[in-house]
């Protein structure tokens, strides 16, 4: 964390004050402190957020498989979905080991079964996994987000990660935490 | 069709032979034609030839459809296909019409449906639309041919574009003669 100078509460502490000049500097300092607060967890939050993929669309597409009612990730995963990665992910996949700036994207839409087939709807989620050692360390490099209905402002995961996404990529350590494989 | 010379028989016709040399001759002259015909018609199928779409996975992903046992199109395209398109092409998908160059790719897989999901099995046929106006103006200024498997070596439509591919789409003349739609 970097310090951040609060130039109101410094002032305090070296200007002598009446009682009420000194309670309107105790006000300041709490004021400042809160903001000083928000402004720290809002610099940590920052620190740890997921781009969202600009440009998404045109990366390469790596597999799709379609999740029905019954099976076990419907509820959370229920639709069809597909699999791009970018430039660095794509050699990640070839080698097993995916390098920082390496980003697969989790495209969930809604899969719509009529007259004896199953068509593309709505976008559920645009699930991320973001791969940055530094950023993502407790997550094991990756940092992982999701969109709702592919929106960039309505992030569903945030600091959730580890729970929501992390716990059930560990299955997956020995593939860098991956569970999708490169489709010829 | 451009005019091939035949040495042998141009030489035969000015020499005086016996009539065993004679014979010898129209032999030569008969192979000479029937090598000239299988040429011929090699270069007239080589100028309406669809070319391999190499490095197509890496196109951009248009779109995706399941067609499952029941469905009209089952026999000849049951499974998972996925849309791809080239750079021109895509330009074609927003403007309504394709400029000469575009490809579309409709690369079909086998849908294996377990466990309530489908997953993508092996590559059924990988469609290819070309646009060449001239190349394909028979069909719509597009050449259509389907490569079994995937491999470069069988394709399946040949010659039979018209009936095999192009009554069909037809239908579509309006967008060009093509059926899918970008999806967001």
């Amino acid at each position: 964390m970097h310090s951040i100078p609060i130039p109101s509460a410094k002032r305090s502490s070296r200007t002598k004050l009446s009682h009420a000049g000194a309670a309107t500097a105790m006000m300041v300092l709490a004021v400042g402190l809160a903001a000083l607060g928000s402004a720290a967890s809002a610099v940590a939050q920052e620190a740890a957020k997921v781009d969202y993929p600009t440009g998404y669309r045109d990366w390469t597409h790596v597999k799709s498989m379609v999740i029905q009612s019954g099976h076990p990730l419907y509820e959370s995963f229920g639709g069809i979905h597909h699999i791009y990665a970018n430039q660095s992910a794509l050699e990640g996949y070839r080698t097993g080991s995916f390098a920082d700036g390496s980003v697969i994207i989790f495209d969930l839409l809604e899969a719509t079964a009529a007259d004896n087939a199953i068509t593309e709807g709505k976008r559920k989620v645009l699930g991320v996994m973001q791969k940055d050692g530094k950023r993502f360390a407790g997550t094991g490099g990756w940092g992982f987000e999701g969109f709702a209905a592919g929106d960039p402002a309505r992030p569903v995961v945030g600091k959730d990660a580890a729970t929501a996404c992390f716990q059930c990529h560990t299955a997956q350590k020995d593939r860098d935490y991956v569970f999708s494989v490169w489709r010829e």
